[in-house]
């Protein structure tokens, strides 16, 4: 039997998703309490490696169960993994899926966001889980920048792609905007894929733009040149957060939660 | 020459704003910083005493500094105090005001928030700032219930008065309310002044006419009684947070910043 989870946690005490030698990964947390309910080793594969730092509400992750090796009944399994989690870790959701799904090979997009605090002074509540940009900054060219993004492009110049090579470096952008309440930014990213840092990329050029190093004319320009250090900074892994994952066909572009 | 300050600070790590023994106060960690940056030992005046856990993103002090006592020029006093602070406090402005201003004895009004996270499972990314309630809530309830708390009563019975003796335990309580925004519930109480957990009361008590425990009719029986115990829980300090402290006159019952 397959199990999909929904996986939320503060990446603050994280060394990332992935196992580390350290011990310090969130799959070792993930896996080490599958294993105090099922008693044996269980892995555990997700949508997405997350950095270190980076947050996540809504990480996708399946793994298998022998049919009859578990007193746990499904409905239960959230509840159990939570008691035995850590409180910057929580499993929002445990379902049996298909056998055949996986988490990463059949995911057909994601969303992240980011958010920044642009005011004179940080906000000590959200120093966590934002980007603290003092400067004033040009939203309206910020704007028109983010909807460069959008579309079908090769997005090497705003990923790191240094210690890996993607078989392709073209990505899909369906969605790239900000919401402005007070001093928090809140961007959006959704796209077909995010190559290495690609997201970090992305808001730390927008950024860039609005503090005026680069002109939203620019973006065409960084896109096909493919060259990373013609590009913005990579913003800081606190303000990142993996907001969902989507499988299947699905109309993109659109805000709403599925 | 007094200066005015408005400080931010996430409560999580200190056993609230006032001087310890143990060192913990936020109200000691200004100190400190003052003393660093103006070479004597500086008194700090508070508008407030929050609890252990509770923060502040508008919680108001004044101190002196005798004339031609600094080098340090007014316009960068914010700026050197953040210096010398832990990021989890920050000052977000200094400036001069009338020698006789009081942080405390001047206030007219404060704005308290609280954040409920009321979903099934717990959002790993709020839960230093957010009281969790899983179970569902009627909120028309809550919302008729919050009704009531307006205008001024005998707030005895909201809030704890056990170790000492206020002179009177009537307030007038000018706005109560809350928003939801998905699963997070934002609470604003504004009053002329707060009893010893009185906000605290105020919320839980709403929380619990959510659960059915209470109904809004309740709501007069439990002030006109004045016993703490036939009101509702006191919400736990993390999901609280100092707003804002208003000084002289001013329309209250708004939401929207000075």
């Amino acid at each position: 039997m397959r199990i999909k989870l929904i996986i939320a946690y503060d990446g603050t005490a994280y060394a990332g998703w992935q196992l580390q030698r350290t011990g310090l990964g969130v799959q070792e947390k993930i896996e080490g309490a599958l294993e105090a309910i099922f008693q044996k080793p269980v892995r555990v594969h997700s949508s997405s490696r997350t950095d270190t730092g980076v947050h996540a509400l809504g990480m996708v992750a399946h793994f298998d169960l022998e049919k009859g090796s578990s007193n746990v009944p499904l409905p239960k399994i959230a509840l159990a993994l939570n008691s035995q989690l850590p409180p910057d870790i929580r499993v929002l959701r445990a379902a049996s899926c298909p056998e055949d799904f996986h988490a990463r090979f059949d995911a057909t997009g994601k969303e992240y966001r980011y958010f920044v605090w642009n005011d004179r002074i940080a906000n000590p509540l959200l120093r966590h889980c934002s980007w603290h940009v003092p400067q004033a900054l040009d939203l309206a060219a910020m704007r028109e920048a983010a909807g460069a993004f959008l579309g079908e492009h090769d997005f090497e110049a705003l990923a790191v792609t240094r210690n890996y090579r993607p078989s392709s470096t073209v990505r899909t952008v369906t969605l790239c905007d900000f919401r402005r309440s007070g001093a928090l930014l809140t961007f959006r990213v959704e796209a077909d894929g995010f190559l290495y840092r690609m997201c970090r990329g992305i808001v730390g050029t927008l950024v860039q733009v609005g503090q005026g190093k680069f002109s939203p004319l620019d973006i065409g320009k960084i896109l096909s040149g493919k060259k990373r250090d013609a590009a913005g900074m990579t913003a800081p892994a606190q303000g990142l957060v993996l907001w969902r994952v989507f499988y299947g066909g699905r109309k993109r572009g659109r805000g709403g939660r599925q």
